[in-house]
């Protein structure tokens, strides 16, 4: 049940059987040769849909554009500068504690994006706070990236054998390749797996990683890897969110 | 085209050929009885997509969310508060400039966005001045509504009659129901054509009109007459969309 | 009954019989060869006056400087930034709102303001509803540009026969005359009419009319066409200023 | 000359003989029983003016409200947050930095603004090394307070012996009955002479000062009083103004 | 009793016994050539500490970086922007205030600071008065400079004889000495005594003020003095923190 | 070698040596019943002191306080919104790399400033692209939980037997014990391990955590333990120091 294809009439019933939603949130930014721009907004709107199939949960619109400023030395790449990635997340929780919604568990598809949403939760907490004293909401927020889990751990190993790397990953391509057949992208990438590390700033992280790839093997991609490994992402999940709901 | 299902490698190809980009804005909020929260999304959304594939532009993300204070008391409506887009639209017209973007073009699905984005164009222009001085780029903002034109107006007239309004209208409703076949909702309303008229906050709206509808009749809409408004609305932003480019 | 020239004892006793005020805002920039800086200001602060006069409704003070990074590359010229003004707008209004004025009629001098005006005031609304939810003072905020209304048009028409224009107007510049005899300036101004059109930045501002004019012929401005102007606009505004404190 | 009254063309030319603005900043607040509520811009402006007169010195248009979030327990003060007022000198002075001012003089009419502006003076000192580096303009801001100076504190003893106090003045009153002779009020003032002290927030103002003088006799003021006032203030601050200007 | 030293069981005990609390507020920035960077942290949290033993007052955490942005041409200065010391204020006292606290007292030990901090003061009974109306707890904010009272200034004298200047002090460089005697500098200063004057942005400061000292003679500090100095500050500025407590 | 005693000459000097600095944050925030409030900023400063006179690195201001929202229903704890503590390390960092300062190695002492933090570092990285473009300086921000390595983790086991939890530690009570010997405190706690899990804002961490400890036993600090942390955490970061500054 994703947000945008529901009426208002529906919204209000469904919360009055919960008041939980799943937030997917992405990002707009390369991924090396054959991975597709939006490959962590495409990665996060799907699972999150499949959850929401899963689990009954009402799925919120993504967050296409996330924090990416490390990337912004190749084409395409956009980026919300931190501190206006934490008011579009206080704005959108924010908007839907007024409806009553008080569990708000972000499916993210960027590693990139977890500290300021982390951040972006007690930001939130704290305004709440500040705006309603002990009569706020009972709000929690919580994150799951969906590549980290046990499933998602051993069907990249076995599929890819050590050469997911950490960027432009051949999972998070095989996903996309799956959610867009139409849109496969083949590149000659040399070497086959790309150098690991981290990095610091746009310039530098063009300097180490000169086509996007970090310690990734993108190549190794196909539709049907992805298949699996989004059936294995939406059954954890689906778990996450229902243990989340039922915290005390 | 859409950046979402690009490279980075085809976006630098594309470069080469056009400065120019559009950008969907829509907005999550009611859309009255039987008219979905994301319409304003959707319709932007498939619009710019239309037009991209006509005119070979390529497509950013949808800005899924937009400035909807005024519908915050129907459950499941979303805003950015005015100042928060603001500082969105300033950090996405940014990032897409240091790649040498410097033609924005707004395809706009929602009334209520038009101030702020507008005010947000200034706030661009006034950025980059200060940062650049002389030497900034010659970065253009414009933006559309995708209904604001002599074919969507005719056909609207011919359509529906009169009975167009100005919020949860049939002819959003329409490209909506084209968009998604499997979404469309039924729902009674009473009276067939909502009252007409303006309103302040939110809690004036949903006075005014209690079920979210303003003037329009959208038990109207037909995914069928949603076909020929797409098709329309694509013909005649295309064309404006070449104008944008061409200027002087 | 302006509120620069009255007591708080005064405004505490005219808050026992309305909760309207006037408030005037205008623009710091060129406005041409023979036009004040000060134009926007001025003819947004007289007219306010007059209407104030003519309803006995409290007027309080002028916003001097509004939106106009478009102007910038003529000398003299001001602006805040967008967000700026939607901050002094927050204040301004969330100001005299503790006092219990609820109904902010903005007299507007500068067409570059208006979309910066509207979102200030669903910031203004977002900000209330978040900090006293439904218990929030029924704010109403409104803008009228004073040019905008039937009467001024066909006065325009009439005294200045399709030489009006977009930008440093003669209409404006007649009211600057009529209400500041000793500055009336003389110009030479080739072509008589300048041309008409849009812009983007300032560069593109001053680049496409490079005297500051758009379409406008301000030679044709004179201190009794001001005076007219003048009386039309107060009578024209001073009805819609009752309607909208009479409104439901 | 003031820059509201001059065109841009002139305005140009000014800028060939001088770097210097005056810049007159007053407050919208209570002062007292018979003192204007625009008392301290009314002064600002008119004092600003003079020193403008007798100097050839450009000067700005009046920054009406301040900072007075103490006076707000009275009806009809305004105020802006010290954060939105830093922001607004920010891009007054930032505006005219653009076109070549470098010397910002300004004229206070309301002791509750000087924290606030020295602030603001240095977020544009940081702004502009941000921005500009070691290649910034030599900018200059200073303020005075117009009754802080030998020559208004001679003739405020000799005028009011004493009674002058710190809050709604005999001083300033007699200078706005000086400029608005047809808006000289009266009122029953008991004591003669307000109580004197400091102050926390609103609340605590009002409790101390019911009727919102401190320390003051107001209804000494006559508008006789206010001309040589305002004359002995023009002619010190002139002096002030020249040698801001001819500082190495 | 220094808040960092202590544990939130015996925080809530002496809340039971007072609303006050001490807050010392330093700067990081040069202080000529024998005057550590971290000379007004120094002075204002050893002060403090002081006077908090002797009056039995809750110490909080020391201010480290301040307002500075004039000594930026100086290696080691550090500075925050005013907007980030008004917010960083703001979060303090919101903090303590959220416990019961009510009262705060800032030593303060660098004169930059005090516009932005008496500012921040406005903007936290701003953000009260916003957040809780009338019901806003009753919070009072004062702050000292450390070395303005009449037996700093007797000493002074005394000590100095007139080369007490006004930046890079021989009293605050002997407070420092008597705190810090392992970290006593010596260095060569031509001429003895610094220029006096005032400035404007950091390279103006450095332009009049090559070393960095104001008017002063540093090289006659000792901690001898120092210790002097700080018994006659503690000793002055726990009467001001009683008086302060005791204020109706 | 500390910046707050050094003189600027001494920092001159240094910058030519190199361009690293080490800057300690910290948290003011309650610690259970027998740990400081300011546990978190004791423990990043003095092991911060020691790492730079192990290395011969200079070391910044220790930031006092931090974001520590979830702890502020306990009494004495402060925080900072995430939003400022971004603008706070954004400042610090602009400020030292106008100095031409390049490596900003920040030793953490509390878990949960890591998401804000790690958002400030791209905070920072965005400003200075915006400022400077490619010209920008090669500035690299990283952080160091003190607590997170293999040396503190080997000794945390042997000395505490699985009973270090995840806040009030009896690790870092053993370090501010070992800091401050004066200072140590006894209390009797039920359970003697704490319970342990996670939590969601403040309210919700009271109720989990009433005496304010997770999962410690705090009662079996000792200042010896305080010692060997101190030293084996010493030893550990200046070689994580010292790898940083030597990256290519």
């Amino acid at each position: 049940m994703q947000l945008h294809l529901t009426t208002w009439v529906e919204v209000e019933a469904y919360l009055k059987t919960s008041r939980g939603i799943i937030m997917p949130i992405g990002s707009t930014e390369q991924h090396g040769p054959n991975g597709l721009v939006g490959t962590d907004a495409i990665c996060a709107e799907v699972i999150a849909r499949g959850v929401g199939e899963a689990t009954g949960a009402l799925v919120g619109p993504t967050i296409p554009v996330g924090m990416a400023v490390h990337h912004m030395e190749f084409p395409g790449s956009m980026t919300l500068k931190p501190s206006t990635l934490i008011a579009l997340v206080r704005d959108y929780v924010g908007s839907l504690a007024e409806h009553g919604f008080q569990r708000f568990f972000f499916v993210n598809g960027h590693g990139g994006n977890v500290a300021t949403l982390r951040a972006a939760f007690y930001e939130v907490y704290a305004e709440q706070r500040a705006l309603r004293g002990r009569d706020a909401p009972d709000l929690r927020c919580t994150l799951v990236n969906w590549w980290e889990n046990a499933e998602i751990g051993r069907l990249s190993r076995e599929l890819f054998q050590g050469k997911e790397g950490s960027h432009a990953t051949p999972s998070e391509v095989s996903v996309t390749q799956y959610a867009y057949p139409d849109s496969i992208k083949t590149a000659a990438m040399e070497p086959e797996q790309a150098p690991a590390g981290s990095f610091y700033d746009a310039r530098d992280f063009r300097r180490r990683y000169p086509d996007g790839r970090i310690g990734s093997a993108p190549g190794l991609a196909t539709p049907e890897h992805g298949k699996r490994l989004y059936d294995a992402a939406v059954e954890a999940i689906a778990k996450q969110y229902t243990t989340f709901l039922a915290e005390a």
